[in-house]
Parts: structure tokens; C-alpha cells; sequence
């Protein structure tokens, strides 16, 4: 990208995190009922102060910190930048207040576009790439902000709703398919050549056995008949890690989930609605997709299973249901999408729990610095998920992307769907 | 009171609760930086569905609750009541709105008028009776608010100001002496003649040796004294608990107070302040005091001898540093204060400890329904402490007041004045 | 005592620990299934290493220490004498084994007996006292065996028997009457004149209004209609903490009762039995007994009022079911127990809870150097009990004794008799 | 293996459980220190509890549970056979006793063999594999056992001693040499054809790139620069969660290591002992060795590459520093091993932590009933150890072995050697 290209590119991504924003009440911004979920606040200042701690104080040798708390309030996890705000205390912060928040947007928006405009030729290409990196932090923080706000949404027991509900397309219950692929040696990663983050690279060689994988998403309907079947009061299909989570919390359906008078509801940004029977199942942890895998006798794709089916059958990332489609909720399957046999809703609805967990690739070296701290030092303890959501931005996602949590975390945008060994 | 000077009071006490959040912004309105503290939104509600349930539901048969969930969310602790918020969680709302709470409030005010007004006069007394207890019962949060406000800013790293910090009077540094009064039978307790709460009654008759009483509070001076001498760091002088406690917790100060460069600063509502050696020390769990008084070889004064010692020094609450007198800090004796051998500072400035734990008074018997949950379900595992303080409204506090808190609680303004056995 | 008598006390009380003992296993010396609960071998340690530390060291100047560690391993609390193992790991510990315990109690023996023989005439005086205490001490230790090694065979899933089961006396269901006393000024406390701990003294006056108090203590009978009529399913007789601990821990009824096939049995030394329903209630907390009081109407005695009480029916610790009496368990009233208006079961059987908090007396002063440690550290959030129980010795009790615990605690014999205000 | 063969199996493997408890106290067999460490005594009623759900009740229609109540105290995490003992209080149960847990292991002992040689011939095949399985699962609690008695020894004050130190041999300071290996498609995993544990199964093809691995482990000398360059002061080395873990547990070496006056100590079995240089680090966790080879600029082999060098270099686990050997401790490299440009030390001394996380090999099928939950239900959250310790018995161990612990456990002997893509 060019100067222009970057300023123009830079200011819509930082407008759509306020766009985002626009619904909430003032106090919306504030809290944080679980750890997990940080203040919408929070997140509008933290993705600034990363372009301020990694850009700003680095490149514009004159600049002056915003406000000299900043560091210390919107540091998120990085030990590089020294001490910060212990996570689970972000929602007892009022200040700043969101007009400081937004203030201090502004002012980040006017000294990076200043930057980018007047940078010296010789550190542009650095700076532009670390510039497309703070975007895509943004546009993952922009997720967070979606989940987030439903989160604390469904755990007010006045239960806002934050959209007048989307009409979706005609739907149709559709059969679910098993798409073969043959074994071999197979590349996967990021080539590259364009933007990825450290972890999805390099590209590396893999072997597959032959195997089959589900031509759509899981759905509701799948997954109500597990409930049914017993399938949260039988040990038998579960890791013992989540059988234990499962009793001790007293799971019985997905998150977000209510069983009233006989009836499933979920809460969605749209307010409590009936579950959508023919729509792709969400908000499981990977101990539930497990479980449920295992209960029908298959199991979770692996990620490079994943990849190949993806790059097999053709699929981009053009298209699905995402961020901008502005449902917030995974959608059916419509009458339109379901003539051929490719891998349907790969991308957007929901992110894809894989059985690959997250650790480096052949040949990854933790990069040196605050980068290092981005995404290397996670690579533990967590699992893979594939394909982005339903909020995710469309232009953020990529086959190679390689999302990545906890086994027991459900309240991202989560399902599943299947795969066998041939 | 008739039902015009009632509905004057009424309108009297809940604007001040309204006047004293004047200063806050909306985001301050939301956080619970930790269990004790409520948001402040919580409190400008919680009081007013006190009127509701307890007075506009019983005494109106056409009321329809305001709000079907508002009974859930602004319940503290009443089991009579039913099922609540889970006190931990209350932070974690954002809704309602303040804008929502305050037309709460409002409508809250309007029914209440109304109905003193238009009260069938056999309902009379027992109404207007409540209608008090429930504006004493918000002159409590009144200094709650303040209490929970100081903290809220406390916590945050920005330190907010809640008021530009008044000017104190011409100060003196003092001398303590001690009163001594001559042992016998006494009276204590409220005679039950005009307002009082349950847990003051029944008044009844105590025996006290002969002892000694401080003239007037602990300083800061003095309390440096024991900081200066070890005492955090001395286990001679602690009660176990209040010694584990302070080994966990890295106790080495009062609450708020930060040593900055050798120099001692506490964080009051104006902002972070140099001590003030000559005011009442503050801020200081019953186990401190307790330590404090230890160190001195003296030792607290108990609820009977400082009730008696007020008595017969014909000391009134009157006067004092209430509320009412904008400081929010307690404030140092001034010249005109000392001439005489008076009790001085009994009322305002700090609530003090006594050595007596909060337990029924002799002939004392839970009231039935909600109103036993008021105060007697709390008669265990807490100390006594009188007098009032500086966040007190001046005309909610009277000699025979209890006021009670676990020993390890110093977010309320707290101090001490020390006594001896003769 | 002169120094033959001492050392014949002195072996008397050692030998009893080791009696206490007799019935166990080795390995039922070793664990510790809750805190509050310490391994046998531990308590025959720590009273022998409270010999060691408090006389041998002190008052015999070639003293070696038995065994560099065992002062860090046998320290129960006290900040005197330096770090010790934490409590909670004190049943991790397999070593020293119990033969090495028992080592150590001979060596210890012989040490004091030889020192009670040859201690210069000179320290003689202070030296005696401190020995007196020390076997009170261990006497305190050897209720404390019995407690708990109930407590790790009740928790053991083959529930073992530590004796059979004795037979008790002619039963009779006596209908408790209520004697009444006389309000006025009386005396109460220790008053020095031989061994007392120090927190039974000063004694010294106190007020008391008129008032009742049952002449008997409470029965498994009485307390069973009070769990029938729903007592532990209705908030309204219980103190906050209380209903919270009931609520947490799911307690619905004594510690130690178990319903089989809707009868109800409870653990007891000998194993587990059926209810009986003419003895006294046991292992009640004082949430329990207190709500069980506020249920009945009435209150607990304060500890003034059972000391009283005692005083004036002229009742002496001389007779009563205790450790000497080898039941080990409370014991109904017998028919020869019941002609006289006397209170009964006053001495014996269970501690008593009062409605008192353990504090100071007026005048007490908290003693220097480590005995300091012994009471007054305490003196916060615990209630005090009276009368001893049926794992007392019989020669340790006195009217004016001070138990004290916390009131969550009833692993210990407690259980209560009712008194009020007239 | 034929029936006689069998019986001497079966015997053999049972006298080496109790060879391993001879130098123990008896109180030694019942603390349990933290939650990972199980009483001696437990391991040894376990292993029996094993054979007797798992064989004598299946296969012998006559068989009357040995004790109504074993069943529940010996389960160790089979849902299929129901409530059991919760793990953190297995270190509570003082019964059944010693002995008793001897007589159980005799009853079993008698009721198998004779078993073993009655059994009706259309069985066997089923029941002989599952006897080996039994025999197998005994010998990981045979190194469990020495774990946990060197964690409970360790923890203990007075450091008891297992055993007296035995002799290495001659030692040598070898400089480690990295093994090349070109990369390909492999097959790892077990054939079948004999005794394995499902989750090594199925065999199956994998893509390595190129890569190098240490021909030798890790010694303590070369762990020792890590520490000495602040290694544990170092974010930059750590994983997130290891770092966190670090810091809540002040680690600052491994596991049983001590620094007495600047030079560094270690407990063994035999005590405390100087920390040997050249012989391999261990008692380290996944989040040490993973930072220790970032450190280095290397990282740790995948299972594959492990396997694959095993393999190709033609290394059995024919020989290395067993159980059997004697010491229980890692031994530094003799003279007689480093000729050879072989995989030295992969079979012995420490289990060496993987990059590996513990999932499911393609095509593994979870298998029915409660073996399903042998294995197949820890496979998440955990990293895979390969090649035995000096606990593990030498017949114990195989290549395709596949030990698997949590990132944080370090009690076991672990160690680590270094490896890099070409």
C-alpha cells in the first residue's frame, strides 16, 4: 500500500471499532462480568495504545506519550512494555471515561495518519507492515468487542438486546455430507508472501491419511438430539478435564442457552430468541465439540485436515457470513448454497474447533521483542479454530489463520464440524 | 411529624443522596472494585426499592412493582424477599442506566408523596414510622456513598478528585488527657422515646469499673509513632487473625496511605494529600486500633464506657465534623475546640472502635418479617463502633447509635480514642 | 505441690495422653482431614515440645535440644518462638514416626523429672506454675485427641470404632424446667487465688438483669423437632453467616448425624449409633445453637448469667460425665440426677455455648513474651463455651473456665442449654 | 504366554511393588503431600483393586468382593465403576491400615493365580492380555511409588532417606553432539503384534522436515549457565502460562533443588546430595525445558522426530539407567557410552519432555467401557514424555511408549534434550 492507501485503509478500520461501539449505553462500556470479557472501553483504548507503544513512540522521534498512566491502564499482557492493570480489574475502572477514550482516539488517529503521511522513505516498509499489523490487532479486538458486548448482555438480568434482529434467507435442513479426501504429503501455512501472522508460517509440509470431512457446520439440530440423548449426563463421550469442568459448573446445553417451559432459547446480540434449529450450533467450548464428535462415533478435523479441504474444494474467504453482514449470529444453510458439494460455511459463522493443538510450526522461531510476546508465547494449553465467525471482518480472515483458545472457553463464536478416518 | 413536614423530610433526605453524586461522572456510577463496595448506582436505588417493597407495596393495594426484575437486582440481603443479585456481581451491571435509576427515583418519590399524602389515617403510625426508618436506612448509604466513591477513585490509577479540598480550621496540636470516670451501675441504650434503631434497644443497666477515657481521637502524629516504632512489623502487639491478616495482605499503613519519597500521603476525596499529622487517624481495621492501643499499653474503650463517658460529659451531636460540613476528611482539633475536659470528637470525624462485639442487648428480640433481617442477622463476628464520622449526615446519629463491621473492614472512615482500666 | 507431688501429677497427666492413644493403629496417627483437626502424634509432640521449650530450655542451663527440627515442627502458634510448619501441612508429615514420638515423650519425662527434683530452690515458685500449666495444657491437648481422632474415624470410609460401646445409666426424659435468678450486681471470674488461666481473671462485677435458664441441656430430642419443623430450611432463625456456611456446606443437621432409611444415627467413638434421644444435643456450632434458641423463643445464657447460675445453685465440677467417666460421649439424665431443681449437666457432657464473645475482662492485661500468645491473641471472632464435655478431664474444669471458638466450629462436644430475660 | 508363564509374571511384577515399599516406615505410607502424590499404601491397594474389578469380577462368576468398601477407596478416576475416594483426600484415610493393604495384596495375589490356571480355555486370549495390561499398570505405579515417596520424603523437615547413594561410574564431561536427519515420510507408532497401550496405536505415517537432535540429554551443568544468565528472571524464555506459574510459585530452579551458601543441592533418594554436573537436569517442567531451549536458540524434539531418531540411530531399551538399576537418580554419561555417535540416554534416567502435545493418533478409536478410560480420556491439556526414567522398569518401556504429563508437573523424573530444523 501506498501513503494514501494506508491513511484510507487505516481510518476504516479504526471507524469501524466506534460503529461497533454506537449501540451501547455509556455504562455499557464499563464492566466486566467474567475475566475473560474485558470493558468495550478497554478494548477501544488498548488497540490505540498498541499504536502508540509500537508505532508512534518508535517512529516519530518528537512524540510525547498521550497521558503517562495510558501505558500502565492499556497494556494488555506484555511484559515488554513493563508493569500493567491486573486483568480481572479492568471492570473496576470508571476512568477514563469513554469521552476520554474517544479523545484519546483521536488523537492517536491524527498523530498516525500524520506519521504515515510524513515517515522518512527509509523505515516505511517496517513501519507500513507493523501499521497492516496493528489493523489486524484492531480487527481482532473488533471480535472481542462483539462477544464481549454480548457477554455482559446476556449476564444482565435485564438482557438489552444490542440489534433489531436480521431476516436470514430461506433456509433449508440441509443432510450433512462427508467429503473424501485421498492421503499424502500435503503443504499448508502461510506462504508468505502477504500479510499472516508469525504463527500461521512458514509453510511446511504435512502427511495425511486419507479422510472425510463434513460438507457444512454442525447444527443445532445435530446437537439438541445429543442433549437429548443424554449426552451432558454420560461420561463416556467426554475428556475427563471437561467432565469435571462440566459438573463443577453445572453445563447442560451450550453457553448462552435457556430451556423455558420445554423450549430452547439463546440469547443472541438480537435479545433472547428461539434456537434456530437448521443454524450451525455455537458457543461450544472444544470439550463439548469433543464430546459431541464422539457421541456420533467421528471427531474433530485436524487443522491441516482442515486446510487441505479447504484449498481441495476451492473455497475462499470472499464470501459467508461475517462481521459485515451484520447478523452477529451464525445463519442456515440457504437454498442457494447447498447445490454443490464443497466445504459450506468454511468461512464466517462460527470458528471451527479443530483437534490440533496450538504450538509452532517446523521451523517457527519466536521473534525477538514485543512481537515475540503477540502470539508465540501462547502456544500452550490452547487448541486451534479455524475460518473466522460471524464476527469476524471479512478481510481479516484467511485459510491459513489460525485462531486459538482454551478448551473449556465458549463465549467466542465456537462450533464444529466433523471428520473420520477413512 | 405530620404528613406535610414528612413529605418535606422525604424530599429533604433523597435529594442529598442525589446532591452528593453531583460530582461523579456517568462511568463512576458502575464499578465494584471489590466485594464491600457497591456501585453507586446500586446504592440511588437500592434505597428506593426499599420504599418500595417495604412501604409503597403494603401500604398501596393498587401499586404495580416499577420494574418485574428491579426487585432481583436491588435487593441486598433480604431473604424475605427472595432470590437477589449476587452481591459480588453487582459491578457487573451496566443496567439499568443512571439516567434509569434516577427516573426510578423519581417515580419512586412521586408514588411516596402521594401516598403520605393520601394515607388512610389508621395506617398512620406505623407508616410514618417506617417512612423514617427507610430515610435513616438511606442517610446509611449516604456515607456509604461517599465511602464507596472514595474507594472507587482510590483504586483507579488516575486518582480523581471528588471536591477541591476545603480549608480546615486553625489547628492546635494537642495534648490528649484522660477523663476519668468512677464505676457503678449505669443506664445505656435508647429508652425508645423517639427514633432509634432495634439493636440500641432496650435500654438497660450496665455495671463498669472505674476507667479512663482520651479527650479526645488518636492522631496521625500518633499513629506514626507506632509505624515509626516497628508496630507492623511487631507481633507482640497483634490479635492473631488481625496479624495473618496482615501478613497476607502486606499491611504496613492505613488504607490509602503511600509513602512517597520518606513522606506519607493518604488519598482522600480531594485527591492525594500529604497526612495531616494533627487530625484523627483513619482508615484503620479493628485490628489496628486494637494493636495501636496495645502498643500505648492502654487499651480500647467498650461500648458502655464510651457511651457513658459521652453521657456524663454532656457531650450532644450537635456539633461536630459531620457530612454536612463538605470536609469528607477528618479534620484536626481547632483552638476553640480544647478549652475544655470534654469528650471531644465523640461525633463526627471518625466512627471509633470499641473493644465490645455487636450482640443483642439484654431483653433485645428479632423482630419478625423483613425487619428482623435489618440488623440482628448480622450479630456475629463484628465490633461496635460509635459516634459517627466525617461521611455521617449530622442528623442521623445519636449517643446510643451501633454501628458495626467485621474487624478487618477500613474503607469507612474509622479511627479510635483510647481508654484504661483505673 | 511440693516436688514428689508435682512429679506424681506430672507422670499422672503425661500417661494419660499415651492412655488416649492406646486404642489406635499406628497409621491413625498420621492424617489430618481437615484443618482444624492435627494428627495424634502431633499433639503427643507438641505438648512434650511445650515442656521443652517453656521450662527445659529456660530453667535448665545444660539443656540440649532433643532434636534441632523438632522446634519448627512442633510449634503450634506461636510467633515467639520462630517459624514453625504450617498448620494445614502438619498431616503431611510421616516423620518423626510414633515410635520416634513417643521417643521424644520419654526423653522429655525423664528431663522434667529430674529438674522438678534438682530446680534451685530460688525459681521453684514460677517454675511450679509453669509446670501446672503445662499439664493443663496437655489436658487441653488430650480433649483434643479424643476430638480428633472422632473426627479422622468419622471421615474414614470404614468408619472404625475407638472402643465399645459403654453402658450407660437408667434414662429418664426429663421435661426441662427453667430456674429463675435474681438481676443485680455479682462477681464473676477467677479470682487468683490458685491455678486459673489468665483469661478467666480479673474477676470482677457485672450487671445482670433478671433471667431464666434451663436446668438441663438441650436433647437430641428437643433439637430433632427443631430440624423436623423445617429449622434448617427457614433463614429466619439464623444469623447471616450462619444461613451462608448452611447454605455452602449444605448442613442439615449436627455434624456427625447421618439419616439411614429415615432414622437418624450419628458417629461416635464407638462407631456409628442411633440417635439418643434423651441425651444432650452435640456437635452443633454456635450458628446452630443459636438459631435453635431463636427458633424456641428464648436465647442463649451469656456467659455472666451460666457463671452465675452455677454459683448461686451451688453446683460443683466435682461430678459429671467426663473423659475420667470413659463414655466419651453426652449421656441423658439419669433418674438419680432429676429429683433436685439444680442445673443440671453443667459440668460434663458437652461444652456449652454462650451468647458471649471471648474479649477481655475489665482489667486484663495481656501477659509479655510468648504466654502472651497463649489466650489473649485470640480474643476476636470467637463465642465462649462453658461447663466442659465428656472428653474433659474431670480435674481441669472449673466454673470460671473460658473455651472459646470460632462460631463455625463443632467437631468439638458442644451443644447448649436456653435461658431469657425475664 | 502360557498359564505357568503367566503366574510367574504376574508374581514377579507383584513382589517388585513391595520390594520398592521395604525401606519405608509405616507412617511413610499414608501422607499425601500435594494432590499429585497418592499414599504409598493407596498405590498399593489400587494396582490390586485394578485386577480384582478388572479380572477376578469378570472372569470368576464365584468371586465375592474382597471388602464391601474397597471398591470406593481404590478407584482411582473410572467413572465406569463409580463413586470413589475424592483424589485431594486420599492422604486422609489412616484405614485401612498397612497390614491390612498387605492382606489385601496376598488375597489378590492367591485369587489371580489360581485364576491364572483355572480359567476356562475359550478366555484366555481376552483375559491373558488383560492380566498383562493389569501387570503393566502396576509397573507405572511402581515408578509412581518412588516419585511420590521422594515428594513426601522431601517435603518433610527431617529429609529421610531411602536409600544409601550407590556408585556411578566413571564419568565423563561430554560436549553433546546434534544427530542429523534427513527429512521424509516416517512411520512411528506401535505395530500391534505385541503388548502396547492403545494410545500408541495405530502406526501411522508422518512428514518430518529435516532436523537435528542432541545426541545426549541435558545435564545440570548446562542448566545451571540458563539459571546463572537469570534464565528464571526472563520473560523472554517463558511461555505465558509458565511465567505466570513462576512467579505465583517463586520458582527459581527445579524441583527439589536448594542453594546452600552459593553452591547448589539437590534431593535425591539418598538425601541431599551436591547437584552433579554432568549428569542430565531433571525434576524440570515442560514451561523449563521449553524456555531452557529457547534460551539456547534450539527447541524441544516433537514425539516424531524422537522416534524417528530412536529408530534410525538403533537404540533399544534393552539397556540405560532403569529401576532396576538401582540408583533412582539420573546418572551422567560414562566413559564406556560415548563412543558412538548414538542417542545416548534415550531409554532411562529422565523422561524427556516432547513439543508434542498428547492427542490421539489418526485412525485411534476410543475404546468401549472403562478401558476407554485408561487412556484415551487425559488427551488434552498435556505435553508427551518419551524413553523412561531411572523409576521406570526396564521391561516396562518401549520407543512407541507415550508417557504424558501437564506442562506445570515436575515431580517426575523429567528432563529434556535440545533439537533444531535444519
Amino acid at each position: 500500500m501506498n501513503r494514501k492507501e494506508l491513511v484510507e485503509y487505516f481510518l476504516r478500520i479504526r471507524k469501524c471499532s466506534e460503529d461497533i461501539c454506537k449501540p451501547l449505553a455509556n455504562e455499557d462500556y464499563v464492566p466486566q462480568p467474567i475475566m475473560d470479557v474485558s470493558p468495550p472501553k478497554w478494548h477501544l483504548a488498548h488497540v490505540s495504545w498498541f499504536f502508540e507503544t509500537v508505532l508512534l513512540k518508535v517512529y516519530n522521534p518528537q512524540y510525547q506519550p498521550y497521558h503517562p498512566q495510558y501505558g500502565f491502564i492499556f497494556n494488555s499482557y506484555y511484559e515488554s512494555f513493563g508493569k500493567r492493570v491486573e486483568r480481572p480489574t479492568r471492570g473496576t475502572l470508571s476512568r477514563p471515561t469513554v469521552q476520554e477514550v474517544m479523545a484519546y482516539r483521536s488523537a492517536i488517529n491524527q498523530d498516525m495518519c500524520e506519521l504515515i503521511e510524513t515517515l522518512p522513505e527509509e523505515s516505511w516498509e517496517t513501519f507500513h507492515d507493523l501499521v497492516v499489523l496493528g489493523l489486524n490487532h484492531e480487527q481482532q479486538h473488533q471480535e472481542l468487542l462483539l462477544t464481549d458486548i454480548k457477554y455482559i448482555y446476556s449476564h444482565n438480568p435485564l438482557q438489552p438486546a444490542y440489534l433489531i434482529t436480521g431476516q436470514s434467507k430461506s433456509v433449508v435442513s440441509s443432510i450433512s455430507r462427508f467429503l473424501e479426501f485421498e492421503g499424502g504429503v500435503y503443504e499448508i501455512g502461510h506462504p508468505g508472501n502477504e500479510f499472516g501472522f508469525d504463527n500461521e508460517m512458514p509453510s511446511h509440509k504435512v502427511y495425511l491419511n486419507d479422510f472425510k470431512i463434513q460438507n457444512r457446520l454442525v447444527t443445532n439440530r445435530e446437537y439438541l438430539e445429543f442433549i437429548e440423548d443424554q449426552g451432558y449426563q454420560s461420561f463416556e463421550y467426554w475428556l475427563s478435564d471437561g467432565w469435571t469442568l462440566l459438573e463443577t459448573e453445572g453445563w447442560n446445553s451450550p453457553l448462552f442457552w435457556e430451556q423455558i417451559d420445554g423450549k430452547w432459547f439463546e440469547f443472541t446480540l438480537a435479545g433472547l430468541q428461539p434456537v434456530e434449529l437448521d443454524a450451525p450450533v455455537c458457543h461450544v467450548s472444544y470439550y463439548e465439540a469433543e464430546a459431541f464428535a464422539e457421541w456420533t462415533g467421528k471427531r474433530l478435523p485436524t487443522e491441516p485436515e482442515w486446510e487441505i479441504a479447504v484449498q481441495q474444494s476451492k473455497v475462499f474467504p470472499n464470501q459467508g457470513n461475517f462481521m459485515d453482514s451484520g447478523f452477529f449470529q451464525p445463519q442456515p444453510l440457504s437454498e442457494e448454497d447447498t447445490g454443490q458439494s464443497l466445504m459450506h460455511q468454511a468461512f464466517g459463522d462460527v470458528w471451527e474447533w479443530t483437534g490440533s493443538a496450538y504450538l509452532p510450526y517446523p521451523g517457527y522461531r519466536r521473534q525477538k521483542g514485543a512481537l515475540g510476546e503477540y502470539n508465540s508465547k501462547f502456544m500452550i494449553n490452547q487448541m486451534v479454530l479455524k475460518g473466522g465467525s460471524c464476527a469476524t471482518p471479512q478481510d481479516h480472515i484467511r485459510t491459513t489463520y489460525r485462531n486459538f483458545f482454551q478448551p473449556d472457553k465458549r463465549w467466542q463464536f465456537m462450533g464444529l464440524r466433523l471428520a473420520e478416518t477413512v
